[in-house]
């Protein structure tokens, strides 16, 4: 039965701190480091093991990846690391608090951007202090100006499917640390969640998700594996 | 001009304790840990970037390479374990310390071992503590019952021809992390060194060794990163 685990990434810097992180770089912070090494231990203490791993591009992913798997004795297995596994993109949004960007837009323009499908934040400006187009990991590729919920999904997918999804089906176990909402893109496609409730299903951080799957990637089980 | 970079693991454990390590997974210490950050801070001040990395599965070369990369912003490059790379295997003497060796086999065996190119320590014990056989990270692998020096660049050299040498080709900058003896046979091959000598050539841990490259891969110029 393939198995596949999903971790979003410990506690960054501007999770604490509330602000639209998005693609930029924002590191974990110790109790975010301590959660990664704590989902390791729960993973090994449940038996689970891997084949393979896959990470985004973004540093706290990528740490949270290398801290559970360290404390799993497992930093051998290899990795995979992907812009297409990125956070959603937050446009002109990126680096702004709550309180910033409720005073900039309108709370009410606020809750829209964060809860609808389909709609993106307002674009990033070019040359604007979060401007990546001159980061060297994403040359040769089309950085979003900003995406919905919509937009994340129909770019993390692709990789599911030409990555993930063969690798699963070839018998390897399978574990992502990626992003809340790139997260959210696998989560819906895998438990067919409904364009209005994804948009709410919130996932914890550095809490491992556990996908029993059929032979044909159709999810039997999710389930957090701190509750098992 | 191609450009390559070779690093041997910060201080482990067992290096502290003057122990035949091996393929035995020996942990970095807190020392080499600060080496392994030290190297990668010394390469973002010096200018220098890469490409690609590449590494063995051994904990101690792999936590080194990712130390360095965090202290360069570049943990997102690509990385490539393998075996191939892994540190001489040490047979019958891992887990010996220098006192245990030298009472066991004499100092001057102990000489020899160390030093000849060819001549190759006793076997490991099957079903000995340090018995690797059951390590699903070997699996399908013909893991080593000991090695000279010689056997050791015998498995090293197909894997630089191989994955290293065309990417190098290719114009891609590379990173290597990985184990005094392993790193011994690319310098042997790279910098012409006689059997006679390169035995007794050290390669100190925590050190970016520079390599300048003609198109054809030949050494222009070797050194010390941190004597330019």
């Amino acid at each position: 039965m393939p198995k596949l685990v999903l971790i979003r990434h410990g506690q960054s810097a501007w999770n604490l701190e509330n602000r639209f992180t998005g693609w930029w770089d924002v590191d974990v912070t110790e109790k975010g480091a301590a959660e990664a090494k704590a989902a390791g231990e729960l993973m090994a203490a449940k038996g689970l093991d891997f084949d393979l791993t896959f990470t985004s591009l973004q540093t706290r992913a990528i740490k949270t990846l290398n801290l559970a798997l360290e404390a799993m004795g497992r930093l051998w297995l290899p990795t995979e690391k992907h812009w297409r596994l990125n956070e959603r993109h937050y446009g002109g949004l990126t680096g702004l608090n709550k309180a910033e960007t409720a005073a900039k837009h309108g709370e009410e323009q606020v809750h829209i951007w964060r809860r609808s499908f389909d709609i993106p934040p307002p674009v990033a400006d070019a040359g604007g202090p979060y401007d990546l187009s001159k980061d060297r990991r994403y040359a040769g590729i089309d950085i979003p100006a900003t995406e919905s919920l919509k937009d994340t999904i129909a770019r993390v997918l692709p990789y599911w499917e030409e990555r993930i999804a063969p690798a699963l089906k070839d018998g390897q176990r399978v574990l992502i640390s990626a992003h809340g909402n790139s997260l959210r893109a696998l989560v819906k496609h895998l438990s067919n969640i409904p364009d209005d409730e994804i948009t709410s299903l919130e996932i914890p951080t550095g809490q491992p998700i556990v996908y029993d799957l059929d032979d044909d990637l159709r999810a039997l089980d999710r389930y957090y594996l701190s509750e098992r």
